[in-house]
């Protein structure tokens, strides 16, 4: 098969299309026939190798995919080979084919197509897991969100209005606002131009900055209020002030979706199937893609993401 | 009545026994005629001036007693004149009367005398709504406690070793490690000699210390693991390393039982009734008491816990 491939780190043509060893499935696994895959951000870190994938995994990159099943792995049972499915893998998601632990398998939702379907694995189950899982969010709460215009910011913009909570985003651009605001967020900060602990008083703060906002967002956090750190794009040794916790009884969590065991995956995916799938199919939620481009110009899909010149996620077509 | 009261922040002998006007309870309160007290480090800062009384609430200090109830507010029911409690107040405990809201009371617990009942309720509540409601410790997982010997330390390591997990300890003294080690502790750590991240894998600690071993208590923490901070006796800024929280997946929390609405400390006090009171009554778990000292002498009381000269609770008789 071919796969995206990293002979060596480093800027977006560090991305090669090559021939590489098809992968097979072992007990317990699936072989994917991939049709489209999609980019996250910890795939620009692992191209420029910062991100080494975990023991085990596929050294390619692409922690998601949507495709068909080709093949089951031995005591492999509630799939077909033909079916349609999604998945969270972790890594090899940019190739022809992926082997996949059945736990991280989910169905195409009705109303969704494959290619969009690609969309949808990492971000659900990383708003699912770290708003829902370790934030409780419950409704009536109000969640921040920085980056909202991403693909995991305009996934948690509609899991939160879809449970009943406001929701407040921080974005870079009158556009990306404008974006959050259709995708149903109340509370709209600039933040090239405002300061969010002065408009917002959240519940829960899903973020993606880590040291730079930590001060900032323990100050932005209500009573009993919940801080998920799920990326650190501004630093990672940050000064935290513990009396203001105290006082407001806060916790500051820091978390990842990629390096947990395949029984946490599974838990997730399985809540994810439950509780999101039914709100996919109903229409309530959906994927949003910025733009779709073939795997063959993953360069250019990793240049968009970089630049962060996309709304929501950019997907790979095999 | 008579109460300790503070007129002028200081040492020791700023507490001053003196005769104040009697409290009255209001709707959904009973007044409980104080039989004995316990000393707790928060009534420390109160006296010197660094902890203020949350509004409303009675400006003496004293944050736990046992007694009888020697009269109902309006609206109360499931509790009579005469019974033989112990309670949670948010001040006020220094006294020969307590207003207490139905929500705190406790029953005494048979086979512990009305006097020791003084030295169960900050730490058990404590302990119940940080180790367990908040840190979520489950069987066959290990909690650090830092102060192993003091009176929250004592309770932590029993009720810990009750639920089925193992308990590490840090204290300053053999002596005290001792203390620990009878009461059920699996791993002692003299902090004057050793350092408890070479020693210690922990899923919960329970930490007084808050800046000064912000650090140090990340890198003891397990896997997923939850570091709740209960105290600050090391300082309030301190540094944190998010790569190293996000890898782990680990949650550090800040909290305390004072400030918390009244309807957290019902369900609290509600929690603990369900799960520590038949612990206790089955002998399994029981108030460790240093020393009991008259009330009149409470300047004493403070000099033993600010020396931190004692193991388990102080206890102050009225």
């Amino acid at each position: 098969m071919y796969a995206i491939t990293i002979p060596e780190a480093g800027g977006p043509e560090a991305l090669v299309w090559a021939e590489v060893a098809d992968p097979e499935p072992a007990a317990g696994e699936v072989l994917v026939e991939v049709v489209a895959s999609a980019v996250n951000r910890a795939d620009l870190l692992q191209r420029q190798g910062f991100y080494d994938p975990p023991p085990g995994s596929s050294p390619y990159p692409g922690l998601e995919c949507s495709g068909r099943i080709s093949a089951l792995g031995p005591g492999v049972s509630g799939w077909a080979v033909g079916d349609e499915v999604c998945a969270l893998v972790t890594g090899g998601g940019y190739a022809q084919k992926v082997v996949v632990p059945v736990g991280q398998l989910l169905p195409v939702p009705k109303g969704v197509d494959l290619v969009s379907a690609a969309a949808l694995p990492e971000v659900v189950c990383t708003v699912w897991s770290n708003v829902f899982m370790v934030g409780h969010l419950r409704p009536g709460e109000t969640l921040l969100v920085h980056g909202g215009s991403s693909g995991i910011g305009t996934m948690a913009i509609q899991l939160a209005k879809a449970v009943g909570a406001k929701v407040a985003v921080t974005a870079g651009s009158a556009e990306k606002l404008e974006a959050c605001r259709k995708l149903g967020a109340d509370i709209l900060v600039n933040y090239r131009e405002q300061d969010f602990t002065e408009l917002v008083r959240a519940d829960v703060i899903l973020d993606i900055m880590g040291a730079k906002y930590l001060e900032r967002n323990v100050d932005a956090l209500a009573v009993n209020g919940r801080l998920v750190i799920i990326g650190l794009q501004g630093g990672v040794k940050g000064e935290l002030n513990l009396a203001t916790m105290l006082v407001k009884r806060v916790a500051v969590v820091a978390t990842s979706l990629r390096g947990r065991p395949l029984g946490e995956k599974a838990a997730i995916v399985a809540a994810v199937r439950e509780h999101v799938w039914p709100l996919l199919e109903a229409g309530t939620v959906r994927p949003v893609v910025d733009r779709t481009i073939p795997i063959t110009d993953a360069a250019e899909a990793h240049r968009v993401v970089e630049a962060s010149a996309h709304i929501g996620k950019v997907v790979l077509t095999i």
